[in-house]
């Protein structure tokens, strides 16, 4: 197929760029490089512009022959969306929604999504099927939800076919250590953790011990940056036109942030120490998926099913880019 | 103040208008006349323009001086919504979030906004309290709920100030006869009633008769416009900067199908003649506004307590104009 990756530039559409190569398919990457690495697109790959370029978007997919899009383009930050949820309407619903239309004007209807497990806010029960009622608690989650609503329209006014793949917490980086994880700001945990290992942080800060959970860290489902990729893969083959899936991407297992913490010690040999700091605003003390849905319906497994394997290829990626992509 | 009435051209924001300058406000109507009325605005106050017009949509912000925006600029066809989403999300979402950020720009944070019992979808307690969950049943509601969270999220990060007002079904016309209901196509039950009798329709449709309501035809909630109108005014002078007041605007009476339709008789001294048709998807039996939080937040009340009033109002207009605004 040729596959259109919006937003693979960024950190988990990079990785599924590569496993589309792998499997045989045609990739562009449509990114506006915002918040992408162009270090991170293979070469001849990138088409750079913003999805409210209309024509650009239409004429990248009929010049490209695009079969079906991957959707991978927003911003991610739960903090930031609260602070300036003008970016995240902006970049998650308009940008978004203006994609979808062009998608209408060039008659491409395939399209799989990035969605997350922070459209359904604190749910009561974990693990999480995806029957969970969304009530996200921040306009990152908002914003998804929305997104995935606007999918769910427009596969039934106009035929649309599509996934929303509900991550939980992406982690690692390709095994070859060629690309892999580089924020700015960098908010997750175990890029945090193996910063200290390398030198540049002085000790990891664990928001809360006191949460009701076996160490009393909070408890989350790390999963694969590439399993993520081959779930994509797999999505886009059973899409059905008319049709929607909506799915979870995780291991089923949770992982505390103790947890998380040891597992680097263990593969950096680095002690890491921690210092304790207050509990964060709106972080459940559990968030585990029922991941058995996305078993059945898309035939996907988990490869790295445990965290110390997820942290030895972020751990081969950090220590060969200690700055990332930057020189 | 100075407002800024966007949709002014339409049929709720032209009486909004009118009670705007009888109360001794200075109004501009900002409108693209894409389903509005140049000729229900009153000469000289009329800047025609897109939303996604940012330059113009602050340009208007700041020459004008405004102090406050009432945005009633939105598509609010149910079935439209079904066929054709992606018309809701651009005026409904994407463009009322544009205004946003010219609001921003021009540093204005004060708005009401015209929200729906739409929300609400098929609510299970009636009357409806603002406090029932809001899940919308069509992209019309959908849309609607989505700027009420745009609105909060905006009041909480950039210190706006709003009121979202949901409507109950809003019918009438100012009494002098001036403005009224013209709406292409017409779907609200009284004006189509009152086309049967001013002979330009054989018969009304009752859609379905075997509800669970005292004379099995659906009950809804009418209010009538100018009393709408009044309530914007009323939240205008309420609102604080960084909260937000979300209220029902109904009477708190129910009215069916039925009841509507002798009351146009008795109004209109013609017959009007009944045909039944079959139930519509996604019309649930009774949707009758809780109204007390109106009353105690903006000290609101209801004029037009009984629907022949407000029939009253429309038949003079009808009358008047029996081919709308057209010539």
């Amino acid at each position: 197929m040729n596959v259109l990756v919006v937003g693979g530039a960024g950190y988990i559409g990079s990785h599924a760029v590569r496993l589309l190569l792998d499997a045989g398919h045609t990739v562009t990457v449509y990114d506006n490089l915002s918040r992408g690495h162009a270090a991170s697109v293979p070469d001849g790959m990138l088409v750079q512009g913003e999805l409210s370029d209309r024509a650009k978007v239409v004429q990248t997919l009929r010049d490209k022959k695009i079969d079906a899009v991957m959707h991978f383009a927003a911003f991610a930050l739960v903090n930031e969306s609260v602070n300036d949820p003008a970016l995240y309407y902006r970049n998650n619903v308009i940008d978004a929604v203006e994609l979808l239309d062009a998608m209408r004007e060039a008659d491409v209807k395939k399209i799989v999504f990035s969605s997350t497990t922070a459209t359904y806010g604190e749910p009561d029960t974990v693990p999480i099927p995806e029957t969970t009622p969304q009530n996200p608690i921040n306009p990152y989650g908002f914003t998804k939800m929305v997104f995935e609503h606007a999918l769910a329209d427009y596969a039934a006014a106009y035929g649309f076919g599509y996934a929303a793949l509900r991550y939980f917490n992406a982690a690692g980086a390709r095994p070859d250590g060629s690309i892999g994880e580089d924020h700015d700001p960098e908010t997750h945990l175990i890029p945090i953790v193996l910063q200290v290992a390398l030198g540049q942080r002085d000790a990891i800060t664990i928001f809360g011990d006191d949460y009701a959970t076996e160490d009393g860290t909070c408890v989350r489902d790390y999963i694969h940056v590439d399993d993520l990729g081959a779930a994509h893969l797999l999505a886009l083959d059973k899409i059905e036109l008319g049709k929607g899936l909506c799915v979870n991407l995780g291991t089923g297992r949770g992982t505390s942030v103790r947890e998380i913490i040891e597992a680097c010690r263990e593969v950096t040999g680095h002690p890491i120490p921690e210092k304790m700091g207050p509990r964060r605003a709106g972080d459940p003390s559990e968030l585990i998926a029922d991941a058995r849905m996305a078993k059945e319906r898309l035939g996907w497994q988990p490869k790295y099913m445990d965290v110390k394997s997820i942290v030895q290829t972020a751990w081969k990626w950090h220590q060969a880019h200690p700055n990332g992509y930057a020189k």
